[in-house]
């Protein structure tokens, strides 16, 4: 269908089990009629170097036509340190580049993130948030997505268990779905 | 002497003519009597995986050893994004892990950016003062060194050329030295 | 007209030649067609406290009458010690209060600044972006309006005179006017 | 004493049974010997306007030489609208002005907050640390006092009951005090 929504999901961890990993996994499950969540994965790209920006490793030319054969962004973020990690950073700095050849610009984005704190990751949100403001990206408001205490709401494997983040992940690809249906137009005309 | 200051340096940026690996070059040079900065590149870390924490890479091992050997940290880091690079903040994930052997806490800690931008990079400091809340480093609060319009700034080769911001930078490193030399009780009482 | 967008502008500074008030008049004169910019002076607010938020000063029921009945908010923020002001801030939180009764949800919204530094005020516009997750406000992405060494780009009397930033406040006002026509149709629905 | 310690505290709500107000009661009673905490009310100060910063109401005039008599300041404050509130930043920034006359610089700081939050309010502590960069005050770093679920941990007058709460208070105040006796030398170096 000329209507179908190809949304692009890369979680920020690489770890087998990881609580955000299974929540993208989750996501696809839970993604509304008229949209699938593809998933990319960051393993293998190298550390950002300017000046390898022109000639990049095909893991991140891979990263970029994937980015831009996609109507929309799904970022799920583990938070290290008080901010997200330097595995999704890396990610999109070499997406962003080089200068004039921005892969992210105009695309909505919606974000979750897991962890084992009480807060459930909001300071890597809302670094990222940050980063759209350049980036150019139109990010869905709420519901925020952040599963704190991650080993209650998740099972041995990394699976999503928990019904109240479940509800919350839904509404937040409805809202993300409808945010790429509502700005079409724009998006359109600036194409 | 046992007196002598050690400084670790660590720039955030691989591009061999790198404008903050220029100011990290120039720090050196004007560090005050007392006080040495020894560089420590990331180039070769691998990207973050909690599944190899326990058993990291043998440049990571190397980072860890030199983070602890030294009294004090200086970073210097570009602003991509808003934000600091996943390059710097994957070495500064790595250093942190696994929980309970974090080798940044206790340690003070200076900063400073150079960037293209007029802001010359300050939303990556930041991001970078946020994370040493949780890292435990206590961080030199003025000067603010932020290298704004790098290429007036810096010559073709990357070497900081500008006289304002040499003489924040040694401001910087003189308030670094004495911060040391103020919370050294504090630091052997803890260790 | 039925189409005629309202859009509520607040400036965060109560001095009378405010860069920030001349920035808003020049908002307006700046407006496209099909919206107008009516102003909202915070002067008189009294501080915020919670025991007075079901009664509140007729200034702030004026305020959340205002807000409710505008299609979309501009806010227009000096930089006080590298963050939105007291004054600004006190302001939003009276009319996100009492629970369950904010005003500003839901509303489209776009941002400028102006301060005497190189930045322009980006410090404070990030604090704001991040409230509005809160507050459920969706923002205008770009252009970011933060007019820095203001003295030089207004005149004596608080007139912005700089072509450049004008050209840039046009274009976010486009945008402003654009969001709100694309997400009527979902504020609709959730009213 | 020539060596008693004096602390300013300030909480950042006015409501009388403030969950903030009554953290800070609770700080006095568990100051390490040596030490004093006194308290300033915010009640009452206008809001800021640039215009009346040479000839401010007695309100600011009394807190600006209760900061300039105090050794070390402590900030306890609530979360609004994922900040922190207007109350707060207000006498901060009358507080800081006009340029060149900061009552703040200089004075070390530490921070508590309580909220309704299950993050007890560390998002607004991250805004008053970035102040605290512009402001010139070296803020304790670890631990991070931030109440969350303060309806548990506080009863209906708001006194703190909740034990790992008061033991976190004594541990920053004792922090803070050591700080203070740490940075005295450099402090007077600069007086």
């Amino acid at each position: 269908m000329a209507d179908q929504i190809k949304i692009l999901g890369i979680a920020g961890s690489l770890r087998k089990q990881s609580y955000n990993k299974g929540a993208l996994r989750a996501a696809q499950k839970l993604c509304p009629d008229g949209a699938t969540i593809e998933v990319f994965d960051p393993e293998g790209i190298p550390l950002f170097n300017q000046d390898d920006e022109r000639s990049p490793h095909q893991k991140v030319v891979d990263l970029k036509n994937r980015i831009r054969a996609a109507d929309a962004i799904l970022l799920v973020t583990p938070e290290y340190n008080y901010g997200m990690p330097g595995v999704l950073k890396n990610a999109i700095d070499w997406a962003s580049r080089p200068y004039g050849d921005n892969a992210w610009s105009g695309k909505p984005v919606a974000l979750m993130s897991a962890a084992l704190s009480m807060g459930g990751g909001v300071r890597a949100q809302y670094q990222l948030r940050q980063a759209f403001v350049f980036l150019n990206m139109d990010a869905v408001v709420q519901p925020e997505v952040a599963i704190g205490n991650a080993p209650e709401r998740f099972d041995k494997d990394g699976n999503l268990t928990d019904e109240t983040s479940k509800k919350l992940i839904g509404q937040l690809l409805r809202n993300l779905v409808e945010k790429v249906r509502l700005l079409r137009p724009a998006m359109k005309a600036a194409a």
